[in-house]
């Protein structure tokens, strides 16, 4: 680990080496490189549960035929403002990628763009995608279904998954605004953590095969149901990512997609995606726009604070500001993250970090 | 009364009622059918909190001088897929009708349309105009922002608001799927009607201006902030409107939007609105995505109920029962909207329902 500094990693030494073992692997360089980029960009926001960490299940999952690293994704139709990507079984970055860069295009073109993406997988953390619009002084959105792990109002059990959304949008000299979040009360990951730890969790996360609250977590995901946030919003706002992302793209809906992992791990699991972006300078000078926003996030920002809070925080701030110093000093990766990667080397047969 | 059965008011008695009010008051009659169309549309669905109650104090809003009625939006830019329409302060139906309008017109060109609005007012329930998507076979979305109502994990007093967010898709034999949510824990509406009945309420609805839980409601709203739904998710979200409905138009923003009503009753809102529409058809057979719909819909209905439901609701279901009992058997106005149906009645100078 010669590159560590105070157990930090250079993003430049993680990326190559996610690079070569998905090269290893026999995942196109560029491929693998568009795939390195999203997950070593989302561990340097600090967002771990979705970065480098999951490369070592992404190539199990495509040793085990789950993911094609053989197959290309294709542009399957498209109009002035649309694209349809088929992802062909293919790692999930790349036809999101494509998508993204689609639908930026077309608002180029045409003021907003939407792409979507079938026969898709795992396509990691929903914000890369959304952020990718920023740089082109635009406006994203950026979302996918998921395999059911969530319950409804009134039901027992899963209905649907906990789809993630997320946009992004440019500020002037503020950072961007990025929200990426789960339509559950919380994500899974947070229960696999508890879990981890042998820790309880409170009683509005989970729910057990009655549809009550549950605190016995030994066997999710087996047993158990996410519970929507806000109870019904956040499970009518799952139902509109999976109109926009699988019954408008042609992937597999709700009870239809497969686990990424598990006993599943050998097969597609058949996710959609969607993606929209807006291009900002069609409707009103970039420079405009960026003043605008930088006077709602520092209004926001200089608001009286709750009594116990020294600071507001907007969406994205923090992952930006983990970002400028995981640029600076190194991403300070946590030791699951650091364990899975050392893993994967011995999967792959590569030295390691 | 003559009309009523069984406390039960006939739809296009009700509309034709309001359309007599607003002409009466000076407003055109084609935005005067427009406009009623929107309320009264929202009473079939049984969102009474957003329908002809409101007309009232719209037009008392106008005699006040917050709402033109004489003026006419106006469409101040486009391109293919974009138009953006200045409400120019008049009844904000009339702009967010022809705005919905010209991002279907631009969806059925290029796949998808946005459409913004700036200078407009309170504009009723956004389901309305998503729902117009789909009478178009699109799929519609149509957000606002609104003064700044709603406080933000850290902060104390209100710093954005609690900006509603709609969808609706179409499906076959199935009601199509709507979602019409603010994204505060509960909507302003609730706790009016917890203060008109002297009740307390639950804990994680408001904060005072401490930032801590308000139980004591009597001086809402001048005191005490509403609360994000799922903490900093539904703030995010909020955050989100505001830059598609008011950053991106050129509206107020934040805390530069004026409550609708109260001290502000004579001066324009500034609000801004956003509309998106996708054309289905442009990439899939319309015919398949209903079916694929449906049989989303039934999956979901048809799982496993949860101890002591007998019934999983679509997004959007209860609306469409009640709008079709509503449509055979008239609209059930509950009191408050029936006597401030008669107060406007006194105010205009007509004979009433």
């Amino acid at each position: 680990m010669a590159d560590m500094t105070n157990s930090r990693i250079r993003p430049e030494t993680l990326h190559a080496f996610c690079v070569a073992a998905m090269v290893k692997s026999g995942l196109r360089e560029a491929d693998a490189r568009i795939t390195a980029d999203v997950l070593v960009t989302t561990d340097t926001w600090g967002t771990f549960t979705h970065g480098t960490k999951h490369l070592r299940s992404y190539l199990r999952k495509a040793r085990a035929g789950g993911i094609d690293l053989q197959a290309v994704p294709e542009l399957i139709g498209e109009g002035p403002a649309w694209a349809l990507v088929d992802g062909n079984k293919s790692m999930a970055m790349a036809p999101s990628v494509m998508a993204m860069d689609l639908a930026i295009g077309k608002a180029k073109a045409c003021g907003i763009g939407y792409a979507g993406v079938r026969h898709s997988t795992h396509f990691g953390a929903a914000g890369y995608y959304a952020a990718m619009a920023v740089e082109h002084d635009m406006i994203g959105l950026a979302m996918s279904n998921v395999d059911a792990n969530m319950t409804a109002p009134g039901a027992r059990g899963s209905v649907i998954g906990n789809n993630p959304f997320a946009y992004a949008a440019p500020a002037g000299e503020e950072y961007p605004i990025m929200l990426d979040v789960a339509m559950s009360a919380v994500a899974a990951g947070k229960i696999y953590a508890a879990q981890a730890l042998g820790k309880a969790i409170p009683e509005n996360w989970l729910v057990d095969d009655d549809g009550l609250p549950a605190t016995d977590i030994r066997d999710y995901p087996r047993v158990g149901s996410l519970l929507p946030m806000a109870g019904h919003k956040g499970f009518g706002l799952a139902v509109m990512v999976e109109v926009l992302a699988a019954v408008l793209t042609g992937a597999a809906v709700t009870k239809q997609v497969r686990p990424w992992l598990g006993p599943t791990i050998g097969e597609l699991t058949d996710e959609g995606h969607a993606f929209i972006a807006i291009d900002i300078g069609a409707m009103m000078p970039v420079t405009e726009f960026k003043a605008r926003m930088d006077g709602m996030i520092r209004e926001i920002r200089g608001a009286p604070k709750a009594k116990g809070s020294d600071r507001i925080y907007l969406p994205g701030e923090m992952e930006w500001e983990r970002r400028t110093d995981a640029l600076a000093n190194g991403i300070p990766l946590p030791p699951d993250v650091l364990a899975s990667l050392q893993g994967l080397a011995e999967d792959v047969g590569l030295e390691g970090l």
